[in-house]
C-alpha cells in the first residue's frame, strides 16, 4: 500500500471517552461553567486528540512549506518577483523571519521544506529537500502537476511531519511560503466552498485592485480549463493546486494520524486544510484554525467550515507565523486543565457558587 | 503632597521618538509592511511605554484585586454568597484558580490584595492586606465608601504596584475577585459612557434575567440617590464604585508613573480603566484592553474607548485571567522587534518585494 493510503487509513478519531472526562474535569473546576470560553473547549480537543485529560504541549514545531506558481509570474499578478521565495527560505533557516521570532516567543522550533521551489538555491542546512517540481505550473493553461508528482507532494509532506513527529511533537503549526500561492489557494477555497471566484479573491500579500481583477479572471480560466473534480482531492491538486499546498495537506493528514494537533495558520494553510479533509476526511477533528486571516477569503471558509479561529489580530504574513501565536493559546488551555484546582480539590465549599453561576448560566446568559 | 496627588503628577507620557523608531523598524523587517497586524501595533505601544526600541518582558505579574459589595447581597441580586470571594483568595494564594493556571502558562507571577473583602479570614502568606473597608456599602442608599476611603484604596492599589514593581516588573495584569462588582462596575460604566443601565447589564458571573432586570432597577436607584459628577473620578468612586475597583485603577495609575504597559483584564477591570484615565488621564496610553469579555456592557466600554482588545475568546472569568493570556501576544509583539531581521539584516534583496507589498498594501487593500 501507499504511504499516502497507509496515513490516510491510520487516522483513528480523537478519543470520545477522554474528551468527555476533559470537558466534565472542565465543569469541575474553580470557576464558573463555560467562564474560560474558548480556552475550555480548545483544552477538551486538545486532550481528545493526545488521548489524555492531562495533554502537556511541551515539544512544538512549526514547519513551513515553501513552493513557487508559474502561475502568477506568467498572467503578470506576483506581488514580487520568485526569487523572494529562495530567499525568505534562507531568512528562515537564519531564523529572522516572522515565524521564528513568534515560534521562539511560545518555545516551538521551526521547520522549512522545499516542496516545490523554482529557482536554485545555496545549501540550507537543516531544510527538508522534498521538492516534487520546479514550481507549479501555469493552471491557466493545463495542470499545476501530474497526478503523480500530487502524490508525491502529498507524501513528501508526509515524511517532514514524520520526521518531526521522531524528534517529538505534542503539537504542530502548518504554514508556508510561496510567491503567488493565494491565486491557488482562493481556486481551491472557491471551488470546494462554492463560492465565486469574485467573493474569494483578495490582494493576497499585496497587488493592486486592477491586479486583484485580473486574478479573479486568471482563477476562473484555471477553474474552466482544468474542471478539477471537487469531490477528488487530488484531482483539485494537482489540476489547480501547488507543490506547498500539497505538502501541507500531506503534513495535516500524517499529523492525524500521530495523534498530533494541527494549528492551521491563514489563508493558504486553510485552502491546504480543505484538501486534506477532502482526501483524508477523518483528520478534520485534528485540526485547528489558529488566526482569522486577513486575506478576503478566509471568512467564508470558516463560513464553510463552520469554525471559528481562536486569533482574530489582522494578520497576513503566513509562515506559520499566526499559528505559531496561537500555540500560546494552547499552552493556556492545557495549564487550565492541568493545575487549575477542582472544587473538591480545592476544599472550597462554594458548591452553591458553581450550581448557582452554573445554571443561570446554562439558561443561556452566559 | 499627597501619594495619590504626586503619582498623578509623575507619569510621563510614553516616549514618542522611540515610538516613531519602533515603527520606522517595524516596517523595515523581512515582511510586507502590517502584514502581522495588531502585533505590529502592539510592539509600538510597549516600546513607547518601556522607552526602548527593544523592549524585553521578562518579569511579568498579574495581580487580583479583591473586595466586597453588600449591595447585591442585601438586594438579592448576588450570583453566589460573600465567602466565596474569601474562598477563592485563598484559591489564589494556593495557585489553583484560573489566573494562577494561565498566568504559569506565560511565566507571569500572580499576587493578591485585599482591598476591602467583607468576611474575616485566615492569615494567607503573600497577601497584600490593603483593606479600606468590610465591603462597599449599599449604593442604592447611599455612598459605597466615604471620599477618604476612596483615596485609600486608590493609594493602596499604588502601593501593592510600587511593591511588585520594586520586585522588577516590565508588564502587569490587572484583575479582580468580588462576587457583585459587575453591579458598580455597570454604573460606572453607564455613568461615563452616557449608556442607559439597560444596555450595559448583563448576567455578572451568572444571574437570571429576572434577577437582571433587578439589577438594572438598582444601578438606577444608585445613580438617582448618589448623582455622582462624572467629572470627578474620585467621587464616582465613593458614590457608586468599590473597594476594588479603586484598588486596580490606583494600580493602573501607579504603572502608567513607572514606564509599565498594564493589560486591563475584562468587564470590571476596564471600569477600573474608564475610572483612572477619569482621575488621571495621562494613564491611558499605559491601558492595554487585554480580551473581548462576554460580559453585556464590555462592547459598549470599547467603542467608547475607541479601542480593540488583543483576544476575543468568549472568556468572563475575570481574576486576570484574560490579561495573563494577552501576555502570550505582548511576549510575541516584543519577539517580533526584537528578533526579526530588517531586509537589510538578511540581506535579503528584495527591495522589491517590501516595495511592491507596502505600497499596495498602503492603498488600502490590506
Amino acid at each position: 500500500m501507499s504511504l499516502l493510503q497507509c496515513t490516510i487509513d491510520s487516522i483513528t478519531p480523537p478519543d470520545g471517552a477522554i474528551r468527555e472526562q476533559a470537558r466534565n474535569r472542565q465543569n469541575e473546576l474553580t470557576k464558573p461553567k463555560g467562564s474560560l470560553g474558548q480556552l475550555e473547549e480548545l483544552s477538551v480537543t486538545l486532550a481528545g486528540i493526545r488521548r489524555t485529560i492531562r495533554p502537556e504541549l511541551t515539544r512544538k514545531a512549526v514547519i513551513t512549506f515553501a513552493g513557487d506558481h508559474h502561475t502568477v509570474h506568467e498572467e503578470g499578478i506576483a506581488s514580487a518577483p520568485m526569487d523572494v521565495t529562495v530567499q525568505m527560505m534562507a531568512n528562515f533557516i537564519a531564523g529572522g523571519a516572522g515565524v521564528n521570532a513568534i515560534a521562539r516567543s511560545v518555545g516551538a522550533r521551526v521547520a522549512v521544506a522545499d516542496m516545490g521551489v523554482a529557482l536554485p538555491y545555496p545549501d540550507l542546512p537543516g531544510i527538508y529537500r522534498k521538492s516534487a517540481g520546479k514550481g507549479a505550473a501555469n493552471i491557466t493553461k493545463g495542470p499545476a502537476m501530474t497526478r503523480e508528482h500530487a502524490v508525491k507532494a502529498l507524501e513528501g509532506g508526509m515524511e517532514v511531519l514524520f520526521a518531526e513527529a521522531d524528534k517529538g511533537l505534542d503539537i504542530v503549526g502548518i504554514g508556508e511560503m510561496g510567491i503567488g500561492n493565494t491565486t491557488p489557494a482562493s481556486a481551491i477555497m472557491s471551488l470546494l466552498s462554492d463560492t465565486p471566484p469574485e467573493e474569494i479573491t483578495g490582494p493576497g500579500a499585496g497587488i493592486t485592485d486592477e491586479l486583484i481583477r485580473k486574478k479573479v479572471g486568471v482563477i476562473k480560466r484555471a477553474l474552466e480549463i482544468n474542471r478539477p473534480d471537487k469531490t477528488d482531492g487530488l484531482d483539485i491538486l494537482s489540476k489547480i493546486g501547488g507543490f506547498e499546498i500539497g505538502g501541507m495537506a500531506g503534513a495535516m493528514i500524517a499529523a492525524a494520524s500521530r495523534d498530533i494537533p494541527v494549528l492551521v495558520d491563514g489563508f493558504i494553510s486553510t485552502a491546504a486544510a480543505l484538501l486534506a479533509i477532502s482526501i483524508a476526511p477523518a483528520c478534520e477533528p485534528f485540526l485547528i484554525p489558529s488566526h482569522f486571516s486577513a486575506e478576503t477569503g478566509y471568512a467564508h471558509a470558516m463560513a464553510f467550515m463552520k469554525r471559528k479561529p481562536l486569533l482574530d489580530l489582522g494578520m497576513r504574513l503566513g509562515e506559520g507565523s499566526g499559528a505559531a501565536m496561537a500555540m500560546a493559546l494552547c499552552d493556556g488551555a492545557c495549564s487550565i486543565i492541568n493545575n487549575m484546582s477542582t472544587f473538591a480539590e480545592a476544599s472550597v465549599a462554594v458548591a452553591e457558587m458553581r450550581d448557582t453561576m452554573s445554571d443561570s448560566l446554562e439558561q443561556g446568559k452566559g
